[in-house]
């Protein structure tokens, strides 16, 4: 196992500095964390691969106790890595949680061993400051990288791999797990997967059913890709070959504003791009379809295609080994804090309060704590502060 | 003037046949429609160039009457035409919004002399059912199709051609203007350019204002096509060309699943394409994903490439000539019915709400009738129905 102490993902940097309050990191700095790698071999995925050899990085806050039950799991996004809270260089950014996650904070440190890890086929791949798994990987067999020959994985695969590193850290029960987005699926798979080990459960910005509209959706995301010319069925990886930019630009814009809503693009209004005339020359443009683009094209140059092909598969398949999604909520132990956007057009209200009614049905303790905010889906992370008193009374009970 | 009767478009049909209820067309025959084809010359578009030849295809139902004031117009939505109502041939598919046109029926063309007509920069400009002017159209001075050379038009063009081939009819006053999703801006725009004109507006599953999130959505749905290396700068007419059908295809994979719903989705379920395993082979797909292809790939051979960048350009374009939608909206002098659906994921329910809460606030007499059911923006053509009753009140009154 190596240690590394990272530089913040500029990548990642770049997601946030656009929604995050001004100086929202300047009032508390931040605790330094260490980025960590865990590896291990032979992981038998759910879809019954083998994968020679797994990495992936992680970072810990807090100390774990003697029987190792106050631990906290926090999942990260679709576009995220395991920066979750804390510095990785004094200065530096916080992370995408840091306002909820630290000493005091409603994910108290002082209190809490807290780990977060990132995922498999993590969209970051190239990113120096994340450590992942993937078709970007040198497939250990044949000294190349996997490329579309890396194994189908799932969210429950994620969970596998981050139960291997939690044993190894010595975790029995995890306090609470939680995350975002693709994070709250990881959440609620583990929760299936591992009901005993879970006591409490929450999903932000998810849903507990993942729908034909939603597979649609994922396909969307990924399309742009297949059709870009250097993608070549995922084999751009070669010296001198071009990776496919284009496709992963446009696959980024689309997540992008998918992830936005109409009170964040105010900023931008109706104006065009300065010196450009859209009602006269049809090649111009508006000032909110040059910042989709120069936003997304910086942060393909940090990202990997075949990984978000990859990583859309590992959403469609999430709670894919059970019947139904009721059935799988219904196998759950924990109680349960659900945190969907009022304004969230990726996974819509509704699916959270489906996913309450559901868990209510079947007996389970949860709590519905709605944000508010014009940021859409991504209020579940720059806004996830407005949630500070529904987790505190959460984990105070 | 030439008068043609047609087939119904395949194209169209296609839009429809699967969310048309089965047998929605056998119980009450629509009557039979001619097309025909308005022509006029040197049209001035507002953003300064000349066409010209500017050709567009309407049909008709119902009697002007001699004071040339009891007529409606129906404006169409983003991918159709102006098959709106009747039967094209007899045993033929009913238009779009054939439940509430017709003889006795809420838009009764006993009462009412009823137009509808092609927008310019039509998407179906490749389907011989639809008589427009845009990129696809032969250029008179150069012989050759206007492709990326075409003027921007904008929605306020539709509305000036409207304006021309009504005044040929010899309408005066319009009682009623209605149209469904783009065919709401342009009846928007219309009651704005022209209030002493228009008696009643219904914008059904529209918006007051296009925002900036809007104009980025718009842009993500043209975005596949210059992606397209058989785009070419749209320059791709020519014989022996390929046309940019993989980018249009994308296009209206996008458009088509953003236009629909949860509820809709609901009868692919999560089944993968037969004889595939998604969980096992990475390039093996589920059924809905199959039918978004097989669907918009079908689609996109009776559909124009560079018209469907035109025409988000239009959309984008919406009331562009005022300094804001509220100073927009302040010129109407019409009364007003708003019909949203409650699951749209195009114009969101909200964007109606706040119009009809602006246009109360310039005094205007306004109802809201929203639709309901799983079908999202679709709701407002194929669900149209369920508005039957509140059109019938608007109209009586």
């Amino acid at each position: 196992m190596t240690t590394r102490r990272l530089l913040l993902s500029a990548a990642f940097a770049g997601t946030l500095a656009s929604v995050l309050p001004a100086g929202a990191s300047a009032d508390t700095p931040a605790a330094l964390v260490e980025k960590r790698e865990f590896r291990f071999e032979n992981y038998a995925t759910r879809g019954g691969a083998t994968i020679p050899v797994v990495r992936t990085g992680y970072q810990t806050a807090g100390r774990l106790n003697a029987a190792g039950d106050n631990a906290v799991l926090i999942t990260h996004f679709f576009s995220g890595n395991s920066h979750a809270f804390g510095q990785l260089q004094a200065g530096g950014p916080p992370g995408w949680w840091d306002a909820i996650i630290g000493p005091g904070k409603p994910i108290d440190t002082e209190r809490f061993f807290v780990v977060a890890a990132d995922t498999m086929v993590n969209l970051n791949a190239a990113d120096q400051f994340t450590t992942t798994t993937g078709p970007a990987s040198v497939n250990p067999s044949t000294g190349r990288p996997w490329a579309m020959s890396f194994p189908v994985v799932s969210i429950r695969d994620f969970v596998e791999v981050q139960k291997r590193l939690l044993d190894s850290l010595g975790v029995k029960r995890l306090a609470l797990v939680a995350g975002p987005s693709m994070g709250s699926l990881q959440a609620i798979e583990w929760t299936v997967a591992y009901p005993e080990m879970v006591e409490r459960v929450m999903p932000a910005i998810g849903t507990g059913e993942m729908d034909a509209w939603m597979l649609g959706w994922l396909d969307l995301w990924a399309a742009p890709i297949r059709m870009d010319p250097n993608w070549r069925n995922g084999d751009y990886y070669a010296q001198g070959r071009e990776p496919p930019l284009r496709g992963l630009t446009e696959a980024l814009k689309l997540i992008t504003l998918h992830s936005r809503d109409r009170g964040w693009a105010q900023q931008f209004g109706r104006r065009p791009v300065e010196g450009q005339d859209p009602a006269r020359r049809i090649q111009d443009r508006f000032a909110i379809e040059q910042w989709m683009e120069s936003t997304a094209a910086a942060r393909a140059k940090q990202a990997d295609a075949n990984s978000l092909l990859y990583l859309t598969r590992a959403n469609q398949l999430f709670l894919n080994e059970y019947p139904s999604s009721k059935a799988a909520l219904a196998r759950s132990r924990a109680r349960w804090l659900v945190v969907p956007s009022r304004t969230d057009r990726v996974f819509p209200m509704e699916y959270s309060e489906e996913l309450v009614k559901e868990l209510k049905e079947a007996g389970r303790t949860v709590t519905l704590a709605p944000l508010s905010g014009g940021l859409g889906h991504l209020e579940g992370v720059a806004g996830m502060a407005q949630a500070a008193e529904p987790i505190r009374s959460f984990l105070a009970g």
